[in-house]
């Protein structure tokens, strides 16, 4: 590898980003995960006082030890097989692993991702199957104003055919963007896994960006509802209109599903009983919203939950039995039940994960449109 | 801002990556580029000991001052409007901006972007007008091996109609990555802005991954040449066939053009004289073949420049005065001049960066395909 290195170094030393002395040395192979599923993660950082690595599969942040060159290593695990996030700590500043391309969008931290493999083939990893695109488009908003993002994905043989398909809008969660369920979620990997085993039908999947500018109320309080709202106007007013014109989309309430993780479930349940007539499927990943939300804006459904019920091909909800949201996610579910509206539950292990985020997302994509 | 703050940093608060302690405080905005096209940058860093500024827009590192609650801040400028790569060095560690969304694709390195706008919207600026899409696509590759990324924009109005398109392959540099000229580049954006203003045709651009995983020899060696092959026999048999398949692409060398930046430059010159029966359109942005090069594999066209002036519609070379490939691009350009083949250069200030590579593609576009 030596002469490939300088190479390399040669071209970066001019090109790269401003000078830091000494900080395009050698190559740095980060993370290196092991055939016994362990993982040894390094950074070169000859000026910190402290390195740790802080990972959703970890407890508590594990210390970096430096060796020589001032390159800090540490190795950790056996770790499950899964796809998590990870930072660095330096000297107490969160950073994203330089050595690594596979970035965690969000706007307010940088982490990167891990993919520890199992034995069989994971449904997020990419697979020699057929696969669909992610398109990176923009449209003109009318509810919160300015040109939005929104990513699309289409299946295998989109393209090739005139096939119409159902569509189903995807949300991430506060502080995530667009592009989240993508890079992160690989939302698009798993469905083309999932329909080259037959076990999800073809669809188009839409990820809106789920920030509405106005902030992110605590999903307990009613201001969660004003925020909520806004969404749902955005995404019937503006971005439904924008797919359902550019994309073959069939325009029918029983081929359109919502679903979402974390404010983006909050935003899904609430879209989807707002517009019970536009959508028939509703999926909550790590979510809920409060019984006083639901009185007050859905308060008919709970009187007469028979038009609901009739209406809705599926209310989904999962939720992990270490999440900070368990306990009012419970609450919800238990109010479901009281009301006599039908649903599905998932309890899980884990917490307020995209690990779990992407189980969710397995479990509910071979449920729609079915 | 308060309360919105506080929701979110509720939610963060468990859904981040790991635990820093401290680093979920105050919401931090930055970079904030002011009307007088100053920026102030900013960085929570309550446990570094230094902090700078590494940018494409400054000679040296600038260091950042420590204020209260950690935080540290500089202003510098006014900056000539343009969209610039920056990174900060938090204790000798060159690091994304947490608070910027934007960054910088790489394998490398991680970087931010700030864009400081000029008095006319800039090319590279999303404005509304009629907008393409870039999709995330992937292929099988018979050179390289495995499953590889590419990126595909199309035009405005492409899933509408029917029309076929002109495709423009666009490659980018050493340690950069398929979405480079997406996110750093913006061509997606300058094309929209370019067909709006009737200064580009609508076309196809196709940005492929440039690394061969050979590693990258300087370009002044003739292992380069080996490099460049490889990535000539990839596009061609296999990025080509998948495109042309897939797109609505018109198959012939007069509507194809290939340009690439940096380490792309050279993989385009190599292999648009390789396949001079395939592409009528080749740019070099910021590169270059050596004479020695050039002589041992297209030997025949130094000799004989009649044909492949005829059948080059443009051979485009442009490279900045500051740039450390300066010598070596002018010294290909007067070798060409001396074999009397046929193209255009294009000296101008400034280096090997990414805000000539954009100013390169700029040039280019409104004279391809026409």
């Amino acid at each position: 590898m030596k002469n490939i290195l300088k190479g390399a170094a040669l071209l970066i030393g001019a090109a790269c980003v401003g000078n830091v002395q000494g900080q395009r040395g050698p190559q740095i192979e980060s993370p290196v995960v092991h055939p016994d599923r362990k993982v040894t993660f390094t950074l070169r950082a000859p000026g910190a006082t402290s390195v740790e690595l802080s990972a959703q599969f970890l407890r508590d942040n594990q210390a970096l030890h430096a060796g020589s060159n001032g390159v800090w290593t540490v190795t950790v695990g056996p770790i499950e097989a899964d796809l998590y996030p990870y930072n660095f700590v330096v000297d107490g500043v969160a950073v994203s692993d330089p050595s690594n391309m596979h970035l965690f969008p969000n706007e307010r931290f940088k982490a990167s991702l891990v993919d520890v493999p199992g034995e069989k083939p994971s449904l997020h990893a990419v697979q020699d199957v057929p696969r669909g695109e992610v398109s990176y488009c923009t449209y003109n908003s009318k509810t919160v104003g300015g040109i939005r993002p929104v990513l699309v994905y289409t299946p295998p043989g989109y393209r090739e055919g005139n096939q119409r398909y159902p569509v189903f809008y995807l949300v991430s969660g506060t502080t995530d963007t667009e592009e989240t369920w993508f890079k992160v979620g690989r939302a698009n990997v798993i469905i083309d896994n999932l329909i080259s085993q037959k076990r999800a039908v073809p669809m188009i999947v839409v990820m809106p960006y789920g920030n509405m500018m106005r902030g992110t109320p605590n999903p307990a309080t009613p201001q969660a509802a004003e925020m909520y709202k806004a969404f749902a106007d955005e995404l019937v007013g503006s971005v439904m209109p924008f797919v359902e014109s550019r994309y073959r989309a069939i325009a029918e309430r029983e081929k359109r599903a919502i679903a979402g993780f974390s404010r983006g479930g909050g935003q899904s349940l609430f879209t989807g009983f707002t517009h019970i007539d536009k959508f028939a499927w509703i999926g909550s990943y790590s979510a809920y919203l409060t019984p006083e939300v639901f009185q007050k804006h859905f308060g008919e459904f709970a009187g007469k939950p028979e038009s609901l019920n009739q209406q809705l091909k599926l209310l989904w909800l999962g939720v992990g039995k270490e999440d900070f949201l368990y306990r009012q996610a419970v609450a919800f579910d238990e109010f479901l039940n009281e009301k006599k509206i039908t649903h599905q539950s998932l309890v899980t292990g884990g917490g307020h994960t995209w690990m779990n985020a992407r189980h969710y997302l397995i479990e509910t994509l071979q449920l729609y449109f079915k």
